[in-house]
């Protein structure tokens, strides 16, 4: 327990420092470790065991909607990068290269791939020849890398974890339904697994995908008020596919090149539930993918302490049976009252305490970590019990996360009163935009907002931009973003 | 179709070149492409759908053994393979070098892992003070590089996907008996998923793992009579401890170094399970892994043709919400002649024919990928009949290649022996050794054949070294080995 014990330790108070706040807990909740690679952490078992609930979830969403799992190579030729020149200017300034190996110079230097649409695309552009080769559905998940100046666990890491989409289609109708279509797939994980609400539109220009012809993201409001992209999907119109020549004969026999579409997701999503959903006590982890749902502390005198821990080993195989991730501490060195700390601090969603009296009447207790409630219930509907918390805590969670984001969230007229808001408040803003790169410049020099999308369905649809006034093109979000 | 067709094709015979049939088998069946990346390759769907299934497999058994999963950094400081001798004299000459990165030379190159004991051994150095948090049994899965100069699709690329073990104990003796679990848990994998026979043994010195005190492995025998390295677990005593200064407080409070583990397989498994089971017509992929277990073809003239689909798609839902992999293929542009070649070529385990004739009789047709046996069943019986001839399968798949390792295996007494069986032969030879490397050399240069491994339980055993014919220190299994 020695280093355990460290771990229940003052974390920073979110309204003292947020930034600290965050830092204490993925630590102290052994989340993730610094590396000796500049930018590159580790992923400890607690955190990444996040990931492969998100993983497991999303790639069940993929598959149903008809995708495959490939792996391409984590190299990719630096000619690669030239054929497509917004993409090149986009990633150059992050590649790191390869420039030897085996002991020898390499003629060409090799990026490690920071996104796969290069080389896919040069693979996709010998497996495709006829319109019966389409649609063409593949995912990926890999590591990939951006050499990154200012870096953040889990949001920001020179390596990080992804998938990547990369589809191609026959017309450009088919390509725009596959990048909405995983859009949507993304709000809805967001939303049902992650219980993170989340802000679906489209970026503004300058904020697109190096090569896309249109990006659409979702955004989320972590507790500090910033924005965390969330998750993206690109609509890459036939860009890739004259750069790569990805060409088709169609069903009236003449060469076509395809539509293409990419759409990932990252371990910022990491980054982003602790953000969202943490408090001054700790993690707080949404049900779905919590690595531990339940943990049960049997509680008591020394002399009671057999009887009960047996009930509680029962208790256990029945939900471990039943498919909840659940876990036992029947630690006796360390005291029921620091567990309870160390399992809210650990963002266990549901505590389990079995006592003596309990045992008498046949009861046990289970505390939700978000509301604190206690609620008293019977032992033979333990499973039941359990698995209503649980969808409660994650509804709490999603709604909690709802409630913060609408307080937060503000309708500005000019740059003046959003300044102003940002210096007093932390949130997102709801502004008009004319839809010039100037003002949108603007805005981010003077209040260090950017826009994170135009909503599809925004709460107001605002006239005038809140840069020059001249007549709105589109209601944008701004916000201060990870 | 256009490209499917090309697919069924003539497929070089394995007697008339066995390479170039391994390589027509994995094109065709589309497991694999080349990629522009010298010496790294595309895994395309249903070569990564065999990997998933693999990987979801051996997750389970780690799982099960107390493992968890993590992810370390890509990356490793040049300077951390300078700390263990022998590692970095045995990897040095495989390793490609980032140089550059972000637009800047780096200070100190950053290797590519081509295994993460150095970077893991660092970190755990930083988790682990006292007994108490030991054992650390973590598990990554990752893509790996080594920069390889001959190298062949899924047996030996420049980049592959592989999980490497690495584990900390107090005792070498709890560390080598995690060192046997894992290797044995090799060996049931091996035999109870991939059905393939596999010899378990210790490598000799000139073979072990760099950096390694004892390392242990199972070996599988090709149809060309050739051995696949199918999986290693080494026992590294405390040599990366001290390298890596992994210390803890004992029981006693005094500082010990630990006893370290690790151990992995890799995607040469795929190479493996298929120069084992594959044949003249093709692959043919064990049931427990194939991505397809059962093809579901309708056949019959087109006035029947509606009313036979729609009962094929009705057993389609029974077998699918049983949890069968399986398919159907109902195309009515290609005839099912031509399907029956093309999923034997993919090396579907079970082909299910439904016509007209089966359809008054409430009967089906299910034909083995192996044996060829047909067997006409009851519709009502189709799932027990199904999970049945996929469990006769595996077992008929394991037994053949047993019977073709029995009939390739040679017991030989002298150097001059073995080189003739070698010549007249395909095989692997059991020899004794006397434990010189001179001999074991000498056997290498002779023949090509190198030392597999010391079997656990040999046939027989050896009394004289096959080389210089001194009394025998070790029983081994020679062979030429991919």
């Amino acid at each position: 327990m020695s280093k355990e014990k460290q771990f229940v330790t003052e974390i920073t108070p979110q309204g003292e420092d947020f930034s600290r706040w965050y830092i204490d807990v993925i630590k102290k909740a052994e989340l993730m470790d610094y590396s000796p690679v500049r930018g590159c952490i580790v992923f400890r078992p607690e955190g990444f065991a996040l990931w492969e609930n998100i993983q497991s979830d999303l790639d069940r969403r993929f598959k149903e909607t008809g995708h495959r799992n490939a792996y391409f190579p984590l190299f990719i030729p630096e000619s690669f990068f030239q054929k497509e020149k917004e993409h090149v200017e986009g990633f150059n300034p992050e590649l790191p290269w390869v420039t030897e190996a085996g002991g020898e110079k390499l003629e060409e230097r090799l990026a490690i791939r920071p996104t796969s649409e290069t080389i896919i695309g040069h693979m996709y552009s010998k497996w495709i020849q006829s319109y019966r080769d389409l649609p063409v559905l593949i995912n990926q998940w890999a590591n990939v890398v951006r050499w990154e100046k200012r870096t953040l666990p889990f949001l920001r890491t020179s390596e990080f974890l992804w998938q990547e989409g990369h589809t191609a289609h026959e017309t450009e109708e088919e390509a725009r339904q596959e990048t909405m279509q995983m859009l949507n797939t993304y709000k809805e994980f967001a939303e049902e697994v992650l219980a993170i609400p989340v802000i679906v539109g489209q970026k503004t220009p300058s904020e697109r995908f190096a090569g896309a012809v249109d990006t659409y993201s979702i955004e989320a409001m972590m507790k500090d008020g910033r924005a965390v992209q969330a998750g993206t999907s690109h609509y890459l119109g036939d860009k890739f596919a004259i750069a790569f020549d990805i060409k088709y004969l169609d069903r009236n026999n003449t060469l076509q090149y395809c539509h293409t579409t990419s759409w990932g997701v990252s371990t910022r999503l990491i980054g982003a539930l602790i953000m969202v959903h943490g408090d001054d006590r700790g993690l707080a982890l949404p049900p779905k993918i919590a690595p531990t749902q339940v943990v049960m502390i049997p509680i008591g005198p020394p002399k009671t302490r057999e009887q009960v821990v047996g009930r509680v080993d029962e208790l256990f195989a029945q939900l471990k049976k039943a498919g909840v991730r659940v876990k036992v501490d029947d630690r006796s060195d360390v005291s029921p009252g620091w567990k309870f700390n160390e399992y809210e601090m650990r963002g266990v969603p549901i505590r389990l305490e079995l006592g003596p009296r309990d045992m008498e009447n046949g009861q046990a207790v289970l505390v939700s970590r978000i509301s604190g409630e206690k609620r008293i219930i019977q032992q033979d509907q333990l499973l039941e019990e359990v698995q209503r918390m649980l969808d409660e805590i994650h509804a709490d969670m999603y709604n909690r996360a709802l409630q913060f984001r609408s307080e937060h969230f503000y309708s500005v007229e000019t740059l003046d009163e959003m300044k102003t808001l940002l210096e007093e408040k932390r949130g997102f803003s709801l502004a008009g935009w004319c839809g010039s790169d100037a003002c949108e410049k603007q805005v981010k020099e003077e209040t260090g907002a950017t826009s994170r999308n135009i909503p599809f369905d925004p709460a107001e649809k605002k006239t005038k931009c809140l840069c020059c006034g001249e007549e709105a093109q589109h209601t944008v979000v701004f916000a201060r973003a990870y």
